[in-house]
């Protein structure tokens, strides 16, 4: 199908939204008005450019407020459009969007709302232009799509046709106030146009939810398949047309911004069910391992935090400087071959097919990470996330081609001396920009879905949380960034990553880890008063919580018990955690504390 | 009156909290739980350090839903305070906040609450503490004062009272659901806190809204004096603490932001008409001067262009390389002393009292700037605005002392060659957090008012203005910020602030800065087309608006005409306008057109 975005979504200069479209794969765009008005082009140059970038203009957004029960304003308003479809003739496009009314003598009768859009429709008619009339959720007095097309379909010009917007659709579905139901039952020839967003929801004034924090499909909690679905099944084939206002996206590197788009539509058509559709995701088993860049300045450090940990050394890469470590199936690599400070550097998941993970990963867009190898050393695929971590498909139980034979073993045993079984979790804390691309990144590229999204206040600000995982749990992913950008007072550990262990039994292996030194967390007497205070805890319970510095939550399907170590480097830590019962998130509430402790061990 | 702060308004951890808080000079802390629970200080470490600091711990927040439908919650709940009662005991600390339920057990029964309350004081009662029960704007049962206060009057026990909060007071006064009226009719020995915030006024939820948007007293839009003199008028002669929920707040610098909620305090009690109370604003007369710091490599284009402008050299500092331009009554000096980069540095008002000025600024926390001189010149008073700015305190028309006489006169002509006569305005970019915080000291130290807010969608983010004024409009500062902290893709010129001058004939004066060579923007075409579209100018003010690249805006008040140069340096412009009628505003629907002409004339 063909895929466009409106010029709204991207930062910039109309000349930078432009390259930045057409960079990314989009065959058409939507332009507003106001990146035209700006722009130093004049619409013919605006014209030429698209041309050689191969992007159609699909559609050109001039109007607000265009109907109106005062006639010398829809006179004006009738001038006005004259002068804007010269300029859309200029441009080479033939659809204008006009929204309804939100001013307050917009016209609250169908019949003389029909007569002047009517007008609008004849002119538009005369210079061989269209007009796409959309329903605002927040429209004076239409503001559902049914009302729309009743306007619509009252005025009966070949000329006038719907613009259907997901957000205006789905916000207003959401309190009942629309439906997506009889969507299928208009004609086709009467949809002139398709915008789609997602955003999450939200409790607000759905004006500002609409200008704020739409996001692109796959990124929020709409849902997009069933809406597209319904507008499909009218028989429309126009353009699949992106309109996200994000206040992150207008300030975002557009380039980057309008590939993590493109790759939102590629997601939904996937969900479409219609050809060509990447490969369904692979199955996945498990983490293969995670890789930490250790500095030089940290690289023992970390060695013996993982030794004392109960993990053994056990394969050493047979060309560059990268450690295995081994508990259990838990397998960390150590790379002291980076410039880069101590930070998650690499995930690997097991998958039970390498091969189609990665083309898959290649379908939604994802970067490819060049790679150097040995003569006999396995063909990884590599994927960068957004937050430039690395992304490996792997298949460890493989007899050959598995990514362990790069490795000569040590000898060392793996046997679990610390009770831990496998990695958990893995927690990346992501830049400011990039955490809705994120979500859809691993969403669309590994098949996870997101769970527990929670925003806390964390002494040094908010925020927020969000897991992915599979649906067995056996691959999580945790991410978390600030609600606000950061800025220059961040005197904790401001962007700590961390790999989760499991265990069977959080005591035993608190207690094996202490004994061997292990640098864990120390954490204040005021949080086990407050515990006892809050949940009643057996006193057995509490002594062991507190002797073993565990930190402790509980919720209708199970209880959590985790603890972890000083930060090793400048950011990394680990955690141990124990999951009993059906818990399935990750003791966001005791965040916080955890991160008060960090601070004060660095200050000790 | 005793000034308190809630330790939720600051960032960082419990000890960084209670430094800044004491720093700042408060007499009394709030301690929100939380805060508690991560410190690794035992609940006596921490009374210590306040002791030692001069503190007061005022209140304890620990409780949320206490009351309750369920008998065995209110047993847990009941055995929960009696764990915080020792925990309070241990801070010395005498008084505990208990807030209206939002639980979806709340009980709806006033006596059912009112029993359950008065077994709460009951326990409180018998440990020599106080419940201060306080509704919450979005309480599930109690959700206004009046309903707060009917329970506690039916509990009727002497160990119980009411804490009013100005948010949840004033958010449900806004929309009719409360009101001030009866607050004085309150006992004082029934009125046990008073909590303080200001807050805009959003259209949002109202839970979010406390939690994300609350702002120091005099940064928002509430009817503070009011509300606070209804509370004092029943006698209430508690503490005056702030508390504040706000993201930016919860990750700045929390010794700054605590001087900041201090200056709060001192212009609410100003406000009261209570002693003792700094001097009345002096009035001012308009700017004495503007100074830009000019780097060495743009030194000689900011001069150029401000002769080009009509400006001249009219004289020279007797000590230091500063120069004095001079047209009309619009001045600005040129320091190629300082090694900044070009920017403006200071701003200088005229003020019928410089001493009674300075004073104020003074008495309003305002840090000095030390400031060296030569032996005889003029002692002139400057402090530091929040982004670094110096503001001077002049009396331009003084014989005596006038700081004129710190220059000696070259001879040039000051006559207006291109028809400026003053400075309309200065604008300045405000670092991300400290927005309000200016808004907040030009409102107290100069005693201007905030007007013309206003939010848009500029090129590379959405930005925010704020323009404050004196009652004569004679000193114009216009705030401008991004929405969100920029990132690192801001290829327009990131923050530029620059200096308007007023002109009464907007035109001529265009055509003589054109003739002299100054370096003036180009505007669109796009821009004039479009202003033909919408507005229907006359064909001559269209062709010289053009012609002279001069914007254009207007409203119901009157009319607004400016030009712009280019950037000269790194971020620094000048704007010539006239306003026609009673236009009050800055032309802000025109920024966008004006930022991407910025860009634009740097990638040329």
């Amino acid at each position: 199908m063909h895929k466009g975005i409106a010029t709204v979504c991207l930062s910039g200069t109309l000349e930078d939204k432009l390259n930045a479209a057409a960079a990314a794969g989009f065959g058409g765009v939507e332009i507003f008005e106001n990146d035209l008005i700006a722009s130093a082009w004049s619409p013919e140059q605006v014209r030429e450019h698209c041309d050689r970038l191969g992007l159609s203009i699909d559609l050109y957004q001039p109007f607000r407020d265009f109907d109106s029960a005062d006639p010398d304003t829809v006179r004006r308003n009738l001038r006005r459009a004259e002068r804007k479809f010269d300029v859309m003739r200029r441009l080479g496009t033939d659809t204008m969007l006009v929204c309804s009314s939100v001013s307050a003598d917009a016209v609250d009768d169908d019949e003389l709302l029909a007569e002047q859009l009517r007008a609008l429709a004849e002119r538009a008619g005369e210079h061989g232009m269209h007009i796409a009339y959309e329903a605002l959720a927040w429209g004076r007095v239409v503001d559902t799509w049914e009302r729309s097309w009743e306007v619509v379909r009252r005025a009966d010009h070949p000329a006038l046709g719907l613009c259907l917007d997901s957000f205006h659709v789905l916000s207003r579905a959401q309190s009942g106030g629309t439906s997506i139901d009889g969507i299928a039952q208009i004609p086709a020839d009467k949809l002139f146009f398709l915008q789609l967003a997602d955003a999450p929801h939200l409790n607000m004034d759905v004006l500002q939810w609409s200008r704020h924090h739409r996001l692109f499909p796959g990124q929020g909690s709409f849902e997009l398949a069933a809406f597209t679905s319904a507008v499909l099944a009218t028989g429309y084939d126009g353009p699949l047309s992106l309109e996200v206002f994000n206040d992150v996206y207008r300030q975002a590197e557009p380039g980057r911004a309008a590939v993590d788009a493109m790759r939102s539509l590629v997601a939904l058509e996937e969900s479409l069910g219609r050809e060509p559709a990447p490969a369904s995701p692979p199955e996945l088993t498990g983490y293969a391992f995670t890789e930490l860049a250790v500095s030089s300045a940290a690289d023992h450090q970390v060695a013996r935090a993982l030794a004392a940990m109960g993990f053994a050394h056990v394969g050493q890469h047979r060309s560059k400087p990268v450690q295995l470590w081994q508990q259990g199936n838990a397998r960390v690599l150590l790379n002291s071959g980076t410039d880069q400070a101590t930070a998650v550097s690499a995930l690997a998941v097991d998958t039970v097919d390498p091969a189609a993970s990665a083309a898959r990963a290649e379908a939604f867009l994802a970067p490819k990470v060049p790679r150097t190898r040995g003569a006999a050393e396995a063909d990884l695929s590599v994927v960068a996330a957004p937050d430039g971590t690395s992304v490996f498909f792997c298949r460890t139980a493989a007899a050959e081609d598995g990514w362990m034979s790069d490795f000569i073993l040590t000898g060392a045993n793996s046997h679990a001396l610390a009770g831990l079984s496998h990695i958990d979790h893995v927690a990346l804390a992501q830049p400011f920009d990039y955490f809705d691309e994120a979500t859809l990144f691993y969403r669309a590229v590994l098949g996870l879905a997101p769970w527990h999204d929670a925003e806390f206040a964390a002494p040094f600000g908010l925020v927020r949380n969000r897991a992915l995982t599979d649906a067995r749990g056996l691959v999580r992913i945790a991410l978390h960034g600030t609600v606000l950008r950061r800025g220059d007072w961040a005197p904790g550990v401001p962007d700590p990553q961390h790999i989760a262990f499991a265990s069977d039994d959080i005591f035993a292996s608190a207690r094996a880890m202490r004994a061997r030194g292990a640098p864990l967390l120390s954490i204040p007497d005021n949080y086990y008063d407050d515990l006892e205070a809050r949940l009643e805890l057996a006193p057995d319970l509490l002594a062991a919580l507190r002797e073993c510095q565990v930190l402790y939550d509980r919720d209708d399907d199970g209880e959590f018990f985790h603890f972890h170590t000083e930060v090793l480097g400048d950011r990394v830590f680990f955690e141990v955690v124990q999951r009993v019962g059906d818990y399935s998130g990750y003791g966001v509430a005791n965040a916080p504390i955890r991160m008060a402790a960090h601070r004060a061990a660095r200050q000790a």
